[in-house]
């Protein structure tokens, strides 16, 4: 019995975190400058002889580079997107080399938050400048200079990710191949908005008292704040019903429902990893992005620029990012005249659905990114 | 200029609440007693001689026994639904008596959370007894007793409203002739779930710490997760769109969105004036709503008991309690046999609609309960 060893036939297998660091600093597009960042990555697949078949995966609200393989033979579950990232998985390691980063703000390697302030000593804690999507998809391009790989095959992202595959596609069209965008929105809904707001001031609430003993940290209220907006009505109801964990109506005070000792669960355990000043950061950059903004509002003019090809993909339980926000991506790049291949999957799972390996869904990403294989090789 | 004089033509004028001790006390389904209560409500519309045209009138999650007129002449705004009760208005003041009271367990001169506890001598806070739907029916019809009214021509309510007119259809088939759920429910779902125990842990964070200076309440973050969850998405972008109130994103920090700021504002007027325990109880009784489950999860064998006259109303927008919610129980009505109106009424307002003048809305009421008070005179 050797259950504790991950099965890595079409695994990636162990992967080393990389940290590269960028002393020439940057310039956000707030106006602030960091002297000097980090940034952790990791790389799957062999990069080939030009440097041409690079794909970058942006990760989305609480990402991380950990995307695919083990970190270690004993790591009981594999990198966040491991099911889709591999030898003859969708996004294919037998032909393409995957480039997976934590932003810079991010609380997981990468400069951030927790990083220290080198003006102060202390860590930037809440300090930290606002960071925004732009900022995200600069410093990737910087991580991409030190990589030596002068254009992504493609770059792909879900949700918050997507976002970075469209800037990618606006700020640097001669840099990327195809532009890969699943369960993603041209800019936030005041409903989005609302409830990243209400996410940052549970977190407030923490801050301003410190940590609360016993009680749920903010940061655990905000992430299933988030996590009952990733989901659909329908998958909930499915997965948990109206069943009973404990108690009795009968008695009062103690019935506890299935769903909520779940989202407890995955609160509390989200809050023992994440860093609050990041989660609040990470949602900024969400509530700011709008590309077309500088455009007059007019995606479509937007989107003249890009060289990229673009793979457009929605889920149609998805109420956080609906089928009809990835609708508005297709049709200004239609208007645009830009080549575009768009897919509406049929899934019960929300927004989440972007993780999970639906047939249709990951047969579309696999044929799609086989293609940009062959135009590679032609 | 008599500005602040309101227009009362079509109003009801001004009222006063009245209020009644129960010193019989009542056993709730928990199990618990409390050896007397207090009920506060008011009426509008003159009762008929045999005492036959009554209207009940339940509140939702954070109701009010003032649902119309005016309190005194300076007061700047009316009862909460004064848009539907008044003289010629849906629930018309000169054809019925109406009956409206806040519910046992709330914080606007019922018995709460806030009252005294007779065996302690200190206010009840978060000791109060869970209380059910079934119970505010049965202490209503304790209410109705003491009024001598043995019979309501109809109870009306909306959302948490209308699942005590359903529960009042089950538990007293002869003393209801109408029941109109309105934005109803006959159980909630998974997310629903969700949703409230999320506010009551925004809530809870408040009551280990102490209040939070300079923090918005615990109560005001919970009002905030449900007013997302009344508004549709649609609606909020027509409301606020991404219209940006103060700051510009270039510059960093201070930004904030319309939708940030209103709903700071409501948040923050709901916690100055709404008990935090009343919330709980409240949001805990809804969770708890489930009248079929003593049948075996069977709805319409629930519903064979009643006796009265269904009209159900459900909005096309309303994602909090969907029109397939009411299907639900407008489906199990009809297989059972009983007399059912339904009605879709198309609306961007999402739950809030019940709310609204919405004219087909506001019509089908009218004229539903014009053919109610016909009855009577036949």
């Amino acid at each position: 019995m050797k259950a504790s060893v991950p099965d890595t036939r079409d695994s990636v297998g162990i992967v080393e975190p990389q940290l590269l660091r960028f002393e020439q600093g940057v310039t956000l597009q707030c106006g602030e400058v960091l002297p000097n960042f980090e940034l952790i990555y990791e790389t799957y697949g062999q990069l080939n002889a030009d440097r041409s078949n690079a794909i970058l995966i942006c990760h989305a609200l609480s990402g991380h580079h950990h995307a695919a393989g083990y970190h270690h033979e004993n790591e009981t579950r594999p990198g966040w997107w491991d099911n889709c990232i591999g030898p003859g998985k969708p996004i294919d390691t037998s032909k393409f080399h995957v480039v997976s980063l934590n932003n810079l703000g991010g609380c997981h390697g990468s400069t951030g938050p927790r990083s220290t302030n080198p003006s102060t000593g202390e860590p930037y804690g809440e300090t930290f400048p606002t960071v925004t999507v732009r900022d995200w998809v600069n410093t990737q391009a910087i991580l991409a200079d030190a990589l030596n790989i002068e254009k992504f095959a493609a770059v792909v992202g879900g949700s918050l990710g997507g976002m970075q595959a469209l800037q990618w596609a606006i700020d640097f069209p001669d840099r990327i191949g195809h532009a890969v965008l699943i369960a993603c929105a041209p800019k936030l809904s005041a409903q989005n908005i609302a409830f990243n707001e209400i996410a940052r001031l549970a977190i407030k609430m923490d801050s301003v008292d410190g940590s609360s003993d016993g009680a749920l940290p903010g940061l655990g209220l905000a992430r299933m704040i988030g996590h009952v907006t990733y989901l659909s009505d329908d998958s909930m109801g499915t997965k948990f019903g109206r069943e009973v964990k404990s108690g009795d109506i009968e008695q009062g005070k103690d019935v506890q429902f299935q769903v909520e000792s779940y989202l407890h669960y995955q609160g509390s355990r989200f809050a023992q990893t994440f860093d609050p000043n990041t989660y609040v950061l990470v949602t900024r950059a969400l509530d700011y992005f709008d590309p077309a903004m500088e455009h007059n509002d007019n995606l479509e003019n937007t989107l003249r620029r890009v060289k990229a090809k673009f793979l457009v993909i929605s889920f149609s339980s998805d109420w956080r990012f609906s089928p009809e926000r990835s609708d508005e991506i297709v049709d200004a790049l239609v208007a645009a005249g830009k080549p575009t291949v768009s897919a509406n999957i049929t899934s019960s799972f929300g927004h989440d659905s972007f993780l999970m390996d639906i047939p249709r869904y990951f047969n579309v990403l696999k044929k799609y990114l086989a293609s940009v294989a062959e135009e590679l090789d032609a």
